[in-house]
């Protein structure tokens, strides 16, 4: 089965840790059925910008946020070679035996499965994707370790979760790296999610193949919150 | 007979002004026939950006630069509300009589006709799809008042050409607000193409109109500089 794996546009503004990462990911693409979905970062920066500056309306920033996650799967292309770029959802299926990127924006115009606000980033759209495709796994490579009790940046106190479940995202209404709308597709889909750095690209290596490591599990069933 | 007017990305900085000339064009286009294609703007600087910084390859850029101009065209269409957005060269010849919105992704990305490279900007692209839509004229909606002797910004004593001939543009090898590929584009297609201020919207009008102005006429044709 095939393992979705968002790659946070954060991520690329350290060039040779993305580099890196790609590289990992090629070689974890040998032997594991790996798709690709890009972020948005500093192309989605941009979007947001003049969305405030403009006063654009949400669907409208909706549609430039996606055409910034095409932008930055583009760029991952450009530095993973080899991969497939995949336009649709059968692309993908087709593809998911080599190393696809899923460029989103066809996908989501034609279904547009998701509310219009900025609540939904690429993490829901990835969780989306993965669900289409049936994946096993969802996983977010973002520039932090997992989900946190609270900030590590400012609190030294902050744990890491080893687990926590949709519901306790929700229902705790927790500031974290996810967006507000994954935990609702999550439990909807039934799709279990991963939230693991991308600057370690072995960590990821571990999700995939169910290692214990440094990251956060997020189950769609209700379950204890463990650190 | 349809004009093409493109509408330079620089001409966000100011919201005002390009708020003010979006409205204009609502209102020329009910006694014009106005075809608007985007420009690049902030959106093909952040890929510039990332071109730098990842050393990315010239066909990426140019495709992640063409998806700048459909998210500015996203923005335009948020501020010009009746506008109707064109994906393809049928659209845009099918709503000629209102107003449409050229995304040129789709367009560009099965045709590919122009050379990937920096010197082919959204310039040359809105000179390639007037051609292709047989334009009477196409129209740079700039954010200076045209070609000039020499920078401006720069020398006191520069003039302004009232025109100027795309061979003498190619010879010269000025430097100017345009691409260095339009001249080229120009000649190929006999195409005439005026570079006027969008800060001032009445002379978009004036160049319509067929009425004299502060603004710059490249002529496809060899003809004598006229300051």
């Amino acid at each position: 089965m095939v393992s979705v794996i968002k790659i946070g546009g954060s991520l690329a503004e350290d060039r040779s840790s993305l580099v890196r990462l790609c590289q990992k990911l090629v070689f974890l693409s040998k032997k594991h059925e790996v798709t690709i979905v890009p972020g948005g970062g500093g192309f989605a920066d941009t979007v947001r910008y003049f969305y405030d500056k403009f006063r654009l309306s949400d669907d409208i920033a909706h549609k430039m946020a996606i055409l910034a996650m095409d932008q930055y799967g583009l760029l991952l292309k450009d530095i993973m070679g080899e991969a497939i770029l995949a336009y649709d959802l059968d692309d993908a299926l087709q593809y998911k035996r080599g190393l696809s990127i899923i460029l989103p924006s066809k996908i989501m115009f034609s279904l547009d499965p998701l509310e219009h606000s900025w609540n939904v980033t690429s993490d829901s759209i990835s969780a989306f994707i993965a669900s289409s495709l049936k994946a096993e796994k969802l996983i977010l490579a973002k520039d932090v370790d997992g989900i946190f009790t609270s900030d590590p940046m400012k609190d030294s106190k902050a744990k890491i979760f080893k687990r926590i479940s949709a519901k306790n995202l929700l229902k705790e209404n927790m500031k974290s790296c996810i967006d507000g709308f994954l935990p609702r597709i999550l439990i909807e889909k039934q799709l279990t999610c991963y939230v693991v750095s991308g600057k370690h690209p072995e960590r990821i290596e571990s999700v995939l193949e169910g290692r214990r490591d440094l990251y956060t599990e997020i189950t769609p069933y209700p379950s204890r919150a463990l650190l």
